[in-house]
């Protein structure tokens, strides 16, 4: 049995949820020869730290005490040898994920993110960072949620190119499309109605201006089709201006009108798909169509949001740096 | 670089694309670090044999000879790390890929095969096999084509525990529905229309009675879902009696019909779809749902045949065995 020594950066829901999913997977990592040991948990509040392991449970429960040491020392500090970051992230700064994923990097250990921000702020760098230093960064769970995307392209399709990857990359706006499709009611009732269900912010403009997608399609360039590039280099159009009738429209000739991230192309915009292409998918779901060289087009498809969901993709990259080191 | 030595038995449209995808990706498989030497090729016809490495090019050409030596024989007496099986196999005996996969199990050489039949036949007694002498059988391109479906959910959802999986496994009948549904010609047009574009054969039975995917439902069964079935525990209904009057009725309350292989359910079947879930995808695609406890729903999409899309799954098979020696 081989000790995979975690802190994890962030206690929100995403953070609680990899907790939760840690504890209830334990037996599943013992049969593949790991013991996940979180010796440390830090958020805003302070860190918990134990190098015989924090009680996930206790914490879970509001009943372990945070102590007082700040999050960069403990990452600095703290024998371990995974930093899972799941912190929300400033679109513009990367911070304060990046702060933390660089101080990781830096001091040799190894990273996993949820965090979108921090990569498409400084992607280029914080992988020559972690290639520096012996160490590896990964972020599977930044795109597509609980869908196995980067990870089955980097290691099951390892023979093919990527040409270009087309995904609907966002829950939200899919969610609202859906629902004007499939109802014909207007962007604004169902904008409304995805933000009573919890599937929209208050604030909605980072979904429905398309720039949630687009900090998506920077990841996905940058890491599967070898660019270098920013967020000021994606064109984005968001879906406030789609109307009940350009919608029947589509419909009437075989259809139906999404949000697709164009990675290759650099644009994120709604457009037109056929009602049985592998990327019409409805609800909230995430769809992602990667075009190769030798397999053609493969699609995947699953939940892009979700504490569970994410902690799938979180334990997948956690699995990927132990079978590593 | 690491040498792969292979044997690729069976020469036919699929044993011909391997060969032109390894020549293609040479310089890919050096990247990696592999160093893929085709020291045997058997087929009908005789063996071509040669130490330090088959003229894939002379033999694509027509220009190399093959020799008098038996396949059992090369499997059995060449130096190889893996044997490629590739040929045509009979549904109810497994032959000949069985004999050449236990041989090759049985001397020490690891498997990759695109051959359903031997894994129908007698999956637990190969993988009995295969572990008994330390060696891998790996099928990724028995299921799906190009889909890597197996191995992701081996390797890239490793925490999570499949529940079931709906797929649908045969592009020929998904052609056919495909055209039904858009054309609203009957089924034996639509057969007929298959026929002469080479996605049936002359003899359909095999494809639109739902064998093949039966087939398919056995082998996900057993090795995804840990069941110990055979061909005859699947409940099979074809689709030689959907009407145009049937898609019709379906198209009017946002519904298509397609053949669904149920894993758990051990069931082929004409089943309803809704028009905006991950499974209706049209032409002679592929589509694969696996229902997880963490992930939830992952579903993939794409080529279910060709010699090119299988060569993609034959060759990360290879690969993961090589990384695993």
């Amino acid at each position: 049995m081989k000790d995979v020594r975690l802190i994890i950066v962030g206690f929100g829901k995403i953070g609680r949820g990899v907790a939760e999913t840690i504890l209830q997977k334990r037996q599943i990592m013992e049969e593949i020869g790991l013991n996940l040991k979180v010796v440390a948990v830090c958020e805003m509040k302070g860190c918990a730290v134990d190098p015989n392991g924090v009680d996930l449970k206790g914490l879970l429960e509001g009943k372990v005490r945070w102590g007082a040491r700040k999050t960069l020392d403990v990452i600095r500090e703290q024998d371990a040898d995974v930093v899972v970051e799941l912190t929300p992230g400033n679109i513009e700064t990367g911070e304060p994920g990046l702060s933390h994923i660089k101080e990781a990097l830096q001091v040799g250990k190894n990273v996993v993110t949820s965090n979108k921000s921090p990569l498409v702020v400084a992607y280029k760098e914080l992988m020559e960072l972690a290639k520096k230093n012996g160490v590896t960064l990964r972020f599977e769970a930044t795109v597509g949620g609980a869908i196995p995307l980067i990870n089955t392209f980097e290691r099951e399709l390892k023979a093919n190119k990527a040409r270009n990857i087309y995904g609907i990359l966002n829950g939200t706006t899919n969610f609202i499309l859906s629902k004007m499709i499939e109802e014909g009611v207007d962007f604004k009732s169902a904008l409304k109605e995805a933000q009573d269900l919890g599937y929209a912010e208050t604030n909605p403009d980072y979904d429905v201006k398309g720039i949630d997608t687009a900090a998506k399609v920077v990841i996905l360039a940058n890491s599967m089709l070898g660019m270098n590039i920013k967020l000021k280099d994606v064109k984005v159009e968001g879906i406030e201006r789609i109307t009940p009738e350009a919608v029947e429209l589509a419909k009437q000739y075989g259809f139906v009108i999404k949000l697709v991230g164009d990675v290759a192309g650099r644009e994120v915009s709604p457009r037109l798909i056929p009602e049985d292409h592998p990327l019409n998918v409805g609800g909230s779901l995430n769809a992602v169509q990667v075009e190769t060289d030798i397999a053609g087009n493969i699609t995947l498809i699953g939940r892009g949001a979700g504490p569970k969901e994410t902690s799938s993709a979180i334990l997948s990259d956690i699995i990927a740096v132990a079978e590593k080191n």
